[in-house]
C-alpha cells in the first residue's frame, strides 16, 4: 500500500430524529444560512424540523440551488452571505445543495477576480465559511467529505474542486428524510454510491486487503439493498438507513487511502451531464461498464478479484469472468431502473466526438494514465 | 441499525519516512514532552527519527512507561507537565505509551483531589494537553481513538476513561518502526485486534450490513496476515502496514457505531493481566472462546454469520459449525504462537474464584446483559 494522510473530522449524528439535536452543533449566536433546493423540504416536514430546531437562531434563507448547482445561482447566495454578515452555513438536501454550499462557503472570502477560479484555476482557498449539513438524499457522500462538484450554465463545464476547510463540522443524516423522494433519486444514489467504490477500488492492486475489503463490504451492501429499496411498497428505515451509511463511507476518503484512485469515469459522465443534462448516476451507469470492457486487459487483476468476491464468478477463462463481471454490474444498474446506453438518451456520434474533442484538448481524463484522452472516444462509442 | 453519532479527527500519517514530517503538525514553538517505555526505541532507530524531525523544538522526555501503565508511574509525568509548562505530549510507543499518556494529558488539569477517580469514578475530563502519537507497535487501536486503560499497581485494579479531548492530533503510521519487535508483540498485536473487533461484531444482528463486512473484512484480513507475519525471516513492509491498519481501524470506532458492543472479554481478561501480570492479548485469547461458547444460543445468529463468512463453514447443524467456529478461532490465536489455556500460565480454580467475586461485588461484566457476573466463573472454568 502507498503512504497516506487520513483526515476526516466530520461529526456525523446519524438516525431518526436526530435533525432536533442541531442546535448543539452550531455555535449559540451564529446567523445561519439555510440553503436548499427546489422546496420538497418543505413538502416532507424536514424544513420544519430543521426550523424548529433553529428557533433561537437568526436563520436566512436561499433556495433554488438546481440539480448539478449553478455557478450562476450559488453567486447570487454568495453576495447575501457577504452582505447579511452570514456565519455559517446549513445546506439541508442533496450533493448538490451540499456541493454547491461547499462552492459558496469557500467564494465569500475568496479574493481573486473571479469565483470561478476556483474551479477553472483551482485557486487556493484560504478560508471559508462554517458549515453543517441537513442530508436528504444518500448519493454523493459530499455530507462526509471537503470536495465538491459546480457547473457553469454559460460555458457547459462541470469541475471538481476541494479543501479541508469545507468539511462539514457536521452532517445529520436521518434516514426517514429520504422517505418522500421519487424512486429515481433513490436508484440514482445507489449507482452514484456504486460508481464512487468503483473508482477507488478497480483499479490496480497495491496490497491493500483492509481498503479491498471494505470497499467489497460497500458494493455487496448496495447490491443487497438496492433491490429491497425496489421492491419495497413503503419506505423501510433499515434499508434506507444502510443505502445512506453505504453512501457515506464510499466517498469519505477512507476506501482509497494508499490505493490507486481513477475517476475517469465520473470525468466523462460529467461531460454527459454538462452537454446533455442527463443525470450525474445515469452517465455513471452508461461509460463505466465501456470504460472497463477498455480496461479489461491492463486492469484485469483488480477486475477477476472483484469478479469473484462481488458476484461470486469462479468459472470460466480470465476473460469470461472479466466479461460476465462487466455484464453482472450493468446488470445491476438497469435492474434498479437505470437505462445505460447512450442511445436511451439520444446521445449520438456528433455528441461523442464533441466531448471527445475536449479530453484530447484537455489532454487527460482521470487520474491514471491507462485512460486516455484518446481512448474516450472508443469507450463512448461501445456505449451507443 | 441503531442512532449513532460518530466523530474521529485523528490525522493519520501511514508509510514509511512519516516520522520526519512530524514538525509540520505540532505547534511552532510548542514544549513538548516525549513519553516512551522501556527505551526499544533507542536501539532501533526511532528516538534519532523523532528528535531530527523535533531539532526546533524544546523536548523533554519521560520514559519507563511499563505495559498496562501504571498509575503510579504516570503521575510522575503529569508532575513534569505541571512544573515545565509542557503544552504538547508526544508518546512514541505502542498502546500502553500512548494510553498512559493520554492519561497524562488528562490528569494534568485535574483538579480532584485524586486523579485515580478519573477511572475509578469516571471523574469528568474537562480540559486535556494536546497530544499526537507515533505508534510503533500496531495492536491497541489507542492511536485512533480517545480512550486508553491504566492500571493501579497498588490495588490491582486496570480500567479504562475516555474523552473526546483526548483524540491525538495525530498519529504517525510508519510499518518500518515495528521491524525490530520480538514476533511475540507482533502476534499479540493480532490477537488484540482481533478480539478488538469480535467485541463490536460478534454480539447481536440490528441490520447493519456496513459495519458487519468491514468487521468481516478485518478478521479476514488479521487471519491471512498473521501467518505471513509469522513465516517470514525478515519483516514484510506490507505485512506490517495491513497488520497496522487493521489495528488501526479495529478501534477507531467506526465498526461500533450502530450496533450493539460487549467488552466483556476485555472487562475479564483485564482481570487476569492485573492479577497475574498475562499479556493482554494473550487473557483475550485464553477467555473469548469460553465466552463465546457460553454464548452460543444467545448469539447463535452472529455465531452462524461469523462462521460462514469468516470461516466459511457451511456444512453441519447450527450448533456444529457454532462450535466449529469457535475452535477455528481459537486455533487461529495457537498459530499464531499463543497458549490459550489458563493451565498454560498457572492460573488455577483460587485465582477463578477471586476475579469472579470482582464481578459479583461490581454487578456487571461487559455492555451487554446477556453475560452476567454469575457467569464469570463458569466461562474461566471452562478454559482451566
Amino acid at each position: 500500500m502507498e503512504n497516506f494522510d487520513f483526515f476526516n473530522p466530520v461529526k456525523i449524528l446519524f438516525g431518526k430524529g436526530k435533525i432536533a439535536e442541531l442546535g448543539n452543533h452550531i455555535p449559540k449566536g451564529a446567523k445561519i444560512l439555510m440553503t436548499y433546493g427546489g422546496g420538497s423540504i418543505k413538502k416532507n416536514g424536514v424544513y420544519d424540523q430543521v426550523m424548529e430546531a433553529l428557533k433561537d437562531y437568526d436563520v436566512k434563507e436561499f433556495s433554488g440551488i438546481e440539480p448539478n448547482p449553478h455557478f450562476e445561482t450559488l453567486m447570487k447566495a454568495v453576495e447575501i452571505v457577504r452582505n447579511e454578515g452570514i456565519d455559517f452555513l446549513l445546506p439541508v438536501g442533496g450533493g448538490s445543495v451540499l456541493d454547491g454550499t461547499k462552492f459558496i462557503a469557500a467564494a465569500t472570502y475568496y479574493e481573486g477576480e473571479d469565483e470561478w477560479d476556483i474551479l477553472a484555476k483551482r485557486a487556493k482557498i484560504t478560508k471559508a465559511v462554517d458549515l453543517g449539513a441537513v442530508l436528504t438524499l444518500a448519493a454523493t457522500g459530499s455530507e462526509m467529505n471537503s470536495g465538491g462538484v459546480v457547473t457553469k450554465a454559460a460555458t457547459k463545464e462541470k469541475l471538481a474542486f476541494g479543501n479541508p476547510l469545507l468539511f462539514p463540522k457536521f452532517s445529520v443524516l436521518d434516514p426517514e428524510t429520504t422517505y418522500s423522494l421519487p424512486m429515481r433519486q433513490i436508484t440514482n444514489g445507489i449507482v452514484d454510491a456504486y460508481v464512487h467504490v468503483m473508482e477507488q477500488y478497480l483499479t490496480y492492486p497495491v496490497n491493500s486487503p483492509v481498503q479491498d475489503r471494505f470497499a467489497e463490504g460497500l458494493l455487496l451492501t448496495l447490491i443487497e439493498e438496492g433491490p429491497k429499496a425496489m421492491a419495497s411498497e413503503t419506505p423501510d428505515y433499515e434499508n434506507r438507513a444502510n443505502l445512506m451509511w453505504s453512501a457515506t463511507m464510499a466517498l469519505n476518503g477512507l476506501i482509497s487511502m494508499g490505493v490507486k484512485s481513477d475517476w475517469a469515469t465520473h470525468m466523462i459522465g460529467h461531460e454527459l451531464t454538462a452537454f446533455h443534462g442527463i443525470d450525474h448516476a445515469v452517465t455513471l451507469a452508461i461509460v463505466l461498464p465501456g470504460l472497463l470492457t477498455k480496461m479489461k486487459e491492463q486492469r484485469g487483476e483488480k477486475l477477476l478479484q472483484y469478479a469473484e468476491r462481488v458476484w461470486n464468478i469462479t468459472e470460466g477463462t480470465d476473460d469470461e469472468r472479466k466479461t460476465l463481471a462487466i455484464q453482472k454490474t450493468e446488470e445491476f444498474f438497469q435492474s434498479v431502473g437505470i437505462a445505460t446506453r447512450l442511445g436511451d438518451h439520444n446521445v449520438g456520434q456528433d455528441s461523442i466526438d464533441t466531448i471527445s474533442q475536449r479530453f484530447i484538448e484537455r489532454g487527460y481524463v482521470g487520474m491514471l494514465p491507462d485512460v486516455a484522452a484518446a481512448d474516450v472516444a472508443e469507450i463512448l462509442e461501445s456505449r451507443l
